[in-house]
Parts: structure tokens; C-alpha cells; sequence
């Protein structure tokens, strides 16, 4: 991150219009610092910096922030500004910018730029961008079957400004449809005669333009691939995803994982512009749910009402028991939820881990349950001890299992395990909680 | 991942020493086939399946293992035959199982292997392994800069078979340090006999090999880096964290980040490894922590006691009322936790996220608050549904603003954000919200 010398350095210089300065400053930072910069300036001076940059820097600005952030920049400049900016930015991000204009925008932006690059977005635009076809880039080299290796180096070095990478080159037959893929360091290493057919590495990894993203990352990463080629039904080459896409994708699940863990939906757009209607829509539906379920624990407390007006020192400990059964819970769900994310474990697993899971929710109630007992009995005499002892027991081993089985079945039923958030097992447990401790307390004190 | 069938077609041929159909298979899985396949192999299974696999197949085999399981796999082989397996290995990974093995085994393996690739991991060893010195490979291309493009070239070739990545080429000067770097594609498309000096990018980015690895990944990947020179105090070249290290890297970090979200210590290494008394280890002590913390709500409900025996009906609103509180803390801390690990806010940004979570808190509070009137007063009376309302809202706005501040501070103050887990930020606004809701009641129902 930028630190905030150097921000108000750029502040001051951009109030005084000191264009050398900033085009100076502009050279020295990269692409990720423009996009911790740029969201931290306010409207005006956005706009004058816009005015002082070149536009080669503007262009890879724009390409580094959040697609919604470039596109609000955007729609601040002239149409042909525009166009000539989003012209010299990676298509698949470009893509990405103008999904996020109004479509009127998009059209008259579009309408202004070169023909042959409008219609590369054109053609990227119906992928949903959390696809392989939406993460996808136009920009790769294709060669004929029958090409020498010489001659495609002479391609390569006519291309290398436009393409994305030429660590790879593809090989496509007549129709188009991908035959296989070389690489760059096998070009230049065999002899120059040698046509590519015989270098390449048939039928290699592929991925359908509509599968999921996390999908051809995972096939990249565990390849160690440089880029994989994207496909359509017909097996026709339409792009390639490139390992700097990798990164994005593996944060951007880990992070929707992650707010789903919270036990909300996921933001789907960074924290720092979603406004605050976006968040309460985001939070509350899963609020008002747990709402709902958590008035079973109110059910439970009316039918045991007799019972702890009779022992009045048994409520004392109903925030602390349904706390420990949530935390277990939450400690075992979150393990599982991640687990099952990053493909360690599934349903076929479902044995061990249950049984790995109930083992640890017995050693861990001993030594909570221990402490419950000195707590409790201190508190209210040794028989209110050994009920929160006892409970305390039974609800770990309790809220373990249902913690490690519920991801792993949600999975299995098409679900996406990490709904098992830690508020979602929280309030699970609260009301069996509760069931267990005044069933217990019937039983140990015999106060029926 | 590999599915059932295919695992039962590996074991039956595993059982019936089936060694044509087996290397068959092997030359068809990819690296990561076999990092799903073998820890769900019984021992004699793997240790059939090493007899007949080709040495080179193993040691492609153990690099994408999890250190701990390859580790334990070299443990059950002659240390000539380990020595050998390990000499073919990444020495980024092999150091990595080395790390695993006790000293002796380690020692005498390394003994028995080639002095020069023995010397490599030696080297590498001394580095954590969640630093950029642990993370790096020194299978680098280094040329001094007098070299010419097209000898360049040529060495390229003889060095291409042990190099990691040849897409970079360093420049040192005569005492190995970094003067900087340029690209495989800039030596192709150049003209042969320019001086790599002069083609080069000077000074390029570069990290300490003491330097966090998410650090170095991050480097990595905000700047679109195929790899990224790893230097000692003297600006030595020591080696390179190339793109596939970086997948790794930002798994291991989320998966940390969860595992503390859901209220545990993280496990540092896979889920299918850890023992029970491991789990146990991780988890339980963030457990009596939070139990301890958990008191207090005992300690508010003794000293309100004498007015929950008044009016009984409060009594039975706990779990809910303080579950709410619980989730909208929740959501909060993990939102923010996420935004704080990915750089996106810090502690300058404390005031706009308070208002930002304040106000959420407000709509949210009011949407659960109305809920609480009508569930509260159904159940009963208008009196009891006007505290619970209103506790509701008081306490949402409560928990959003804790848990929106506290992952700020802790960062600010050299903590892992990340502690503020669900369970944590739970607990901590149990005892508070008690306070609330029974201050509340004392005022709506002057009962005092």
C-alpha cells in the first residue's frame, strides 16, 4: 500500500496542477499503486489528473481498478476519450469496465472505437464474468499445423505487442478447432526447419467457455500451466486464461467463502463501494432466517418455564451454554467448510471425518466440561456443577458432529457448504442447546 | 478430483500387480490426480504402487504431495533410492520434505545425494517456510551483462532441462548482485548481438528472503510478474518465487484467515493430516479463553436476578437477543477482516467505515427490531415486545460498531485481525448485550 506521504505528495501536486511532477511520480508507480490511489481521491482531483496524464498511463490506471471504479471514471469523459482508453487496455479487462456502463453508454463508447477491437468485446461481453469465457482474453497466437518453427518466431515478433502472452502458441486446424499448443522456449530451442505439428503438445487442457472460473484456475494452478486454452461446444479456440487471472479468481472465491462464513451473502463487489442499502440487502436476509430459527430456543424456554422458575439459578448459565455449542460448532464447520472448498475432503469422506470430529468434541467437553463444573458448582452448588458439566459434554460432541456432517451433506445436495456459517451453526445449536441442558437438569436435579 | 471409479481401477490393478496397466495409467494422471490418489492409498498399496511406478513418476508424484505425506513415503524407502527420488524434485519442494523428516533421516539422505543438489536444499533449509526465502527456487538463469543476446540464447538451451522458469534471465554483476532482468521474448525478438546489458530492465523489484511470503505474492501478482527475485541483505541474487508458488500461497493465507475466522488457531497443514490431539491442541484454547470471557454474561444475569424473577418473560428472549447480536457481529468482523487481509482498507479508513457500518447497523436494527415487536408482544405482551425491539436496535448498532472498529485496531496494533472471529466478537457482545437488554427492560418497565 501507499503510504500517506506519498498520497498527499500527489494531492498537493495535482492541486497545483505541477504536471511534471505528477508525470514523474506516474513513471515511478506501478499499476497496483494507481489502484490503491486512485479510489482514495475525490472527484475533482480524478478529474485533473486525468487531464495531466498521458493517456498510455490513464489506460493502465483504468485497467488495474475495480471494473465499477474505471467505468464511473469513464463516464466522466468525453465518448472518443473513452474509446481511445479502453482501446489500449487488455480486452478481457476491458470487457469487464464496460459490463459495468449503462448499456447507452456502452453502445455510444463502442460505436466510437476501432471496429476490429470494439468487436472483440463485443464478442466477450455474454460471458458472465465469474465464467472461463468471462475471464477469458481474444489475444492469443494461432498458427497453422504446417508452419516452420523459424517462421513462427518471425510471427511471434510481429504479435508480441498485441497478444497477452507468447509464452504460448496455439495450433489451430482449418476450422479453428485447437490441435494442440508449444511453447515459446520450445520454439526457439529446436531447429529452425522443424514445422510446428511435430513440436507441439497434442490435444492439450482445455476448458468450456461456460464453466465455472474457480474450475480452469484450479486446472491452471495444479498444472502449473502459464495459460489454458478456452473453448466453445464445437472445440473451436475463443481465448485463453492467463495465469495473472489466477490470483484474482483464487481472492475472489476465497473472499465470497468468506463472507458467506460470516454468515452473509457475499458482496460481490469490494467492500469500499458497496453502499450501505447493498450491505443491510446483503446481511439481513440471512439475519431475519437465523431470526426466525432463533425462536425455537424462545419455544423451548416456554415449555421448560416451570422448571427454571423453580431453579432460577439454572438461567444463569443459558448465554454461556449456547455460546460454547456455537463456538465448537463454528470452529468445526468453518475447518470442514474450507476443507471441502479447496477439494481435501468430500462426502466419500464423511467416516473419518465424523468420527475425527466426534474424538475431538469428546477430549474438547472433558476439559471445557471440567471447567463448567468448577464454574457451576462455585456458583450454585455442586448439582448445578454437574448439569453444566454434563451439558457442556454432551453438546460439544453434539455441535461437532453436526458442524463436520451438514457441510459435507450440503455439498453432496448441490449446495455450497460455507451457508454453514458460524451464525447459521450458532443458532442450530442455541435451541438443541438448550433442549440438552434442561433435559439434563430434569434428570440430575429430579425436578420434573 | 479422481473419481471412485477410477480409484478402484488403480487399486485392483495395484492388488493384482497389474505393472503395464498401472505405468499406463500414470502416464495419463496429471501431478495433481496423483496428490488426490495417494493418501487415499492403505500403506501396502503405496508401497506396491513405488515398486512399480519408474523413479521418475515418483518423484513427480511426491513434489505435489503435501510435504508431511511425502515425507512420510520417503521414510518407508532405502535412503539410496530417497537420495535418488529427491535429486529430481524441485529443490523449492524437496527442501520443503526435507523440513519433514526427522534430522537423522534427513541427514543421511541428503549424505547419499548428489553433492551439488545436496547443497542446494542445505542452503534452502535454514528459511521458514512462510518466507520468501523459503518459498524460492535457486534454479534461476543468471548472465553477467556483457553476454550478447543470441549466446544468451545458446546458454538458454544447454540450461533449460534444471532451470525453473527460462522465461527470465538475470543479469548479476561479478559479486552476484542483481543489476536486473529481462525476458525470454526480449532476447527473441532482439537483434542478436546487442549486449543483454542493454536490453535489460535495471533494478527491478525484488524481496529479502526474511520477507512474509504473502508479501513476495503479493508483489508477485500486483504487478503481473512471472517470477520474482528473492535477495539477501547484500542485495544478492539468492533465487526466485516463480507464478505456480503463487496459487499456494494465497490458499495457504485464506485458509489461515478462515480457520481464525471460525475462532481457531490455524491448523498449518491439511486438514487430512492433522491428528485429533492436534484439533484439540488448535482449537481449545480459544475455547476456555471465550469461556472465561462468557462469565461475565453469568456474572450480569446474577445481579439483574432479583428483576428476571420479576418478570420471568425476559427470561425468554436470551438465546435470541444475544444470538442477534452475535450474527450482526459476525458479519461485520468478517467483512472487514477479509477487506483489511486483501489491502483494500486499513486503520486510516476507521471513520468512513464506522459511519458506513453504523448506518447498516441502524437499517438493519430496525428491519430485526420490528420483528422483535411482533414476536416479543405476541408472546408477551406490547410492554416485553417494546424492550425487545428496542434492545435489538440499540444492540445491532452496538455489535456493528464493535465489530467494524476492532479488526482496525488490532491490525493497527500489530495483531491479526482475523482473531476478531465470529465466536470472538460472539462472546464479546453476549455479556453487552445482557447489559442492554436488561437496562432497557429496568427503564421500559420501571421495574427497578
Amino acid at each position: 500500500m501507499i503510504n500517506d506521504d506519498v498520497l498527499e505528495d500527489i494531492r498537493a501536486r495535482i492541486a497545483e496542477r505541477e504536471e511534471l511532477g505528477i508525470r514523474g511520480l506516474a513513471e515511478r508507480l506501478g499499476p497496483a499503486d494507481w489502484a490503491d490511489i486512485v479510489p482514495r481521491l475525490d472527484e475533482t482531483e480524478i478529474a485533473a489528473l486525468l487531464e495531466i496524464l498521458p493517456d498510455s498511463e490513464i489506460s493502465e490506471l483504468l485497467g488495474e481498478l475495480e471494473p465499477e471504479q474505471a467505468a464511473d471514471i469513464l463516464e466522466t469523459l468525453e465518448t472518443d476519450q473513452a474509446a481511445d482508453l479502453l482501446e489500449q487496455i487488455d480486452p478481457d479487462d476491458a470487457t469487464d469496465i464496460v459490463a459495468e456502463l449503462s448499456s447507452e453508454d456502452a453502445e455510444q463508447i463502442l460505436q466510437a472505437m476501432e471496429p476490429a477491437e470494439a468487436a472483440e468485446i463485443r464478442e466477450l461481453l455474454p460471458y458472465a464474468q465469474d465464467t472461463a469465457g468471462g475471464r477469458m482474453t481474444p489475444a492469443f497466437v494461432a498458427i497453422a499445423p504446417d508452419i516452420r518453427a523459424d517462421d513462427a518466431i518471425a510471427m511471434l515478433r510481429r504479435v508480441a505487442e498485441e497478444a497477452e502472452t507468447i509464452y504460448y502458441v496455439y495450433v489451430l486446424d482449418p476450422q479453428e478447432k485447437l490441435l494442440g499448443v508449444l511453447s515459446l522456449h520450445h520454439l526457439v530451442l529446436t531447429r529452425p526447419s522443424t514445422p510446428v505439428g511435430d513440436l507441439m503438445v497434442a490435444d492439450p487442457l482445455r476448458v468450456q467457455a461456460e464453466a465455472d472460473q474457480e474450475t480452469a484456475a484450479r486446472l491452471l494452478v495444479d498444472n502449473n500451466l502459464l495459460a489454458l486454452p478456452v473453448v466453445d461446444d464445437q472445440d473451436r479456440l475463443l481465448g485463453i486464461i492467463t495465469q495473472d487471472d489466477i490470483a484474482d479468481v483464487l481472492e475472489e472465491e476465497a473472499t465470497e467463502d468468506i463472507e458467506r462464513l460470516g454468515g452473509s451473502q457475499p458482496l460481490e463487489m469490494p467492500y469500499r463501494v458497496a453502499s450501505v442499502p447493498v450491505l443491510v440487502r446483503r446481511r439481513v436476509g440471512w439475519l431475519l432466517f437465523l431470526f426466525l430459527a432463533g425462536l425455537l430456543t424462545t419455544q423451548v424456554l416456554v415449555s421448560f418455564q416451570s422448571r427454571l422458575e423453580l431453579v432460577p439459578a439454572l438461567t444463569l448459565f443459558i448465554p454461556l451454554i449456547v455460546g460454547i455449542g456455537g463456538n465448537v460448532g463454528s470452529q468445526t464447520a468453518t475447518t470442514l467448510v474450507r476443507a471441502i472448498g479447496i477439494g481435501e475432503v468430500d462426502i466419500r469422506d464423511a467416516g473419518w471425518v465424523m468420527l475425527k470430529e466426534l474424538a475431538t468434541g469428546l477430549l474438547i467437553g472433558l476439559i471445557l466440561g471440567l471447567a463448567g463444573l468448577l464454574r457451576g458448582g462455585l456458583a450454585a452448588g455442586l448439582q448445578i456443577g454437574i448439569v453444566v458439566a454434563l451439558t457442556i459434554l454432551v453438546l460439544t460432541i453434539w455441535s461437532s458432529g453436526v458442524a463436520a456432517v451438514l457441510p459435507l451433506i450440503l455439498r453432496k445436495i448441490g449446495f455450497d457448504p460455507a451457508v454453514v456459517s458460524a451464525p447459521f451453526i450458532a443458532t442450530l445449536v442455541d435451541a438443541t442447546g438448550l433442549l440438552i441442558y434442561l433435559t439434563i437438569a430434569g434428570l440430575v436435579l429430579g425436578a420434573l
